[in-house]
């Protein structure tokens, strides 16, 4: 009964205990917050300030009698305008700026007009004006195009019209007014832009860069640990939990409509650091939807990991081999890719493990036409078959990103990779080490040299030493 | 010479026949964009009737002087409130009238704590109010469950804060002041309200649910039309073009930030039709989410319609009969889900569509078992084995997506459906008609009684008449 009551008394809302709890926990959350992105924080502090420099320009009288009531637009202007990233920022300054300054002029003509009007006509024609206005700019923002950049600005544009058309003043009132409402706007704007971009900037071009080359990353890191974690299955016979560092590819999925608007947005951005005004924007697009299709495929593989018709070890032991050298060059292939957007380089460093990961497909092909045959239960054969199927069209995809990281490598002049002289690493497999020796598969007459003939059969791979002279192209050391 | 001029002409920039093509063009967008959905021309003319009536009522000089200036905020209100749909009207009215009620409140004592500090000390504590109000409530913002409901009160909040506390009145100026901007806010965001929800309203939920049973069907369409597209291939042994209505399933795979918007959009709209308050929203993403896991088993599907690699003809006859009648009960299944979500009723229409699938499934695995064993090559094999392992997956879905709708019905209290009793007719394969008779497969006591015993083996279904007596459970006519 004891045990009960205080159970109870715990599960009451209005325990000071849960309460309290309650509180710990939300604090708890925020701090994780600001954890997670330290911007966010940097973010809070910068609008403070915005706003109370603003303000103190509001407060102080001398300003205030300059600028009259007006002054408060400034204020508003900073609150709706200062976003978390520049460009968002400066897309929306630009935005309110032109809309007030276009439709401050067409407001007062309407204003003037309705005037001209007389006593009884005035109200009409206003209410007139505005109807119609407001009704065309609000149907022009349902425009695909005009939404993803000028939405703002059409709001700004029809709020600014009625405001200055419909307000009761004499002619030159109204034209101070106009005035007025320009300056401060553009007063908020340019506060909020330059605190923006020159205390710690948030460039969401750059992030669209890094999300694009992260996004790349996590199916690598899936394709690298799928093999061992679909394999291992096999051993005991059971399947295993999903491994939670596999499943980050999940975001991939969805990160679509994401990616768009951060590329809108970027599209504000002046030159900063590496990236130029007319950086190439749709070309992050046309990568993130190759990755995206990409990782479709790498979500019908991770059904198999956890799938409840599993074919039996046997089965799967027949393919282990070149399954996880296609699925573990494909991750590899994937991370160089992301290695090279991310540092703005045009490598071709993904070459090799792409070419090594279709010599592994041609040669699972062959491993298949031999030695299913062996089985007699067609049964349970299709789930090993559908796994080694999708890891065809894995590879398919793999080239598809590795094609859209090139044509974004060179509309965005990314710079060349310096051909790798010294100790730089490399992983190959034994096998297409030899080939790349012979010349058949060699990438930019990389010269790789087998360190060692004897390697486990199935994880075949190696490290090797690459070195290469830059004139006379051939091999400057040989191990 | 000449025709060469007349080109340049043409695509000379400035030609006028090319800038009258561009409008158009432009004009022919617009006719287009309102024919798609005619409620976005309605939505026009409200904003502009919202806005008229707010105008007149600001215009006309009692009223003005009544409320002073702070009466443009009630036009102010009613631009940035005036939302598509009855659920984001009403959720950013009420979010900026909260939002100016509690921020006046504490603005007038910021501004009262100001005031008491002495002349100097006056603006440093406002500045200091400012900053750390702004911080705090801009760092709020982050949080995802305050992001998704109270973004743009947060933002009022702290736009409304720096305008009572900054403003240089005295107190009980301070006071009017926040009296008014409350009192034109409401006025605002009420005539918003109204006009949103008494002229022709556009409520999200509604959208919603419709798009939960339209992304459904979408699927099921693919389904129903994939067998034959798939097996058209085999005989003449070249891959076709997609057709264009299958690949209405693509926007499937990246609805579901859209889903939780619209979901986050509804909770603000009361009772409405068939929707009551709490309708349980969280469902509908619940079921939106198995549609889509649903969906990625079909774009890997849809893969396999265009794969350069295909298993010749004879290999795919084989799994054609049972590959088709799967894909088509799936398919019948998730569009009798789909009506049944649009009609709002709780049916189980799409049980024996679902029995049907599994058990042709069934019978494939033992066609695979037996007759595969005739080929040799393997390779030829595994992408028909692939195609018939993602049958199962989708089986395997269809069923969640049933379970989930099943589960939306009895929280959303949808109606029971009435048993079928008249003339309506049901698709159902010879063989499940018959294990139907004997009761095994039966759904609320549905006899049919199969007309024809000698139907083509591979599309082996065929219209069936099912009748029955409401009171003695037994059929009422034997055909």
């Amino acid at each position: 009964m004891v045990s009960s009551n205080h159970e109870n008394a715990k599960q009451s809302p209005a325990s000071p205990k849960r309460q309290r709890g309650k509180i710990v926990g939300f604090a708890l959350r925020l701090k994780e917050l600001g954890k997670d992105d330290p911007r966010k924080i940097i973010h809070s502090f910068k609008v403070g300030l915005a706003l109370t420099l603003v303000s103190l320009f509001y407060y102080f009288k001398p300003l205030y009698e300059g600028f009259g009531l007006a002054a408060m637009w400034a204020i508003l202007t900073v609150v709706v305008v200062f976003e978390f990233s520049v460009g968002a920022t400066l897309g929306k300054g630009l935005n309110r700026m032109l809309a007030t300054l276009t439709a401050g002029a067409l407001g007062i003509g309407a204003h003037r007009l309705a005037t001209l009007s007389g006593e009884t006509g005035e109200p009409i024609l206003v209410a007139l004006f505005v109807f119609i206005i407001a009704g065309i700019v609000t149907f022009l923002r349902f425009i695909p195009q005009i939404k993803a950049r000028y939405d703002y600005g059409m709001l700004i544009f029809i709020l600014t019209f009625c405001l200055i058309s419909v307000s009761g003043y004499r002619d030159e009132e109204v034209i101070e007014m106009g005035f007025e409402r320009l300056s401060t706007v553009v007063l908020g704007s340019c506060a909020s832009v330059v605190v923006c971009t020159f205390i710690c900037p948030v460039w969401i071009g750059v992030d669209l860069h890094n999300q694009i080359a992260t996004n790349i990353e996590k199916l690598g890191i899936f394709l690298e640990g799928f093999g061992d974690e679909y394999f291992k299955i096999s051993e005991d016979g059971q399947p295993i939990n999903k491994s939670s560092s596999l499943q980050r590819y999940k975001t991939v999925l969805t990160s679509g409509s994401k990616e768009e608007s951060m590329a809108n947005l970027a599209r504000w951005e002046p030159c900063h650091g590496k990236f130029r005004f007319r950086h190439p924007w749709n070309e992050y697009l046309k990568v993130g939807n190759v990755t995206r299709q990409c990782a479709f495929k790498i979500e019908s593989l991770n059904n198999y990991l956890t799938s409840e018709i599993q074919s039996p070890p046997e089965v799967r032991n027949i393919i282990k081999g070149e399954c996880t050298v296609i699925s573990s060059e494909c991750g590899k292939a994937l991370k160089e890719l992301a290695s090279a957007i991310r540092k703005m380089i045009e490598s071709s460093a993904a070459e090799p493990h792409i070419s090594n990961s279709k010599a592994a497909a041609e040669k699972l092909k062959s491993v298949i036409r031999s030695s299913f045959s062996k089985h007699r239960d067609y049964l349970e054969i299709i789930q090993a078959g559908a796994v080694a199927s999708l890891l065809f069209e894995v590879v398919k995809c793999t080239e598809e990103v590795a094609d859209a990281a090139q044509k974004l490598a060179s509309l965005a002049h990314f710079k060349n990779a310096k051909p790798r002289v010294t100790s730089e690493k490399q992983e190959l497999s034994s096998q297409e080490a030899v080939k790349q020796v012979s010349g058949i598969n060699a990438a930019h007459h990389v010269i790789t040299i087998n360190s060692s003939q004897s390697l486990p059969g199935s994880e075949n791979s190696k490290r090797l030493d690459c070195r290469i002279c830059r004139l006379c192209k051939k091999p400057l050391t040989w191990l």
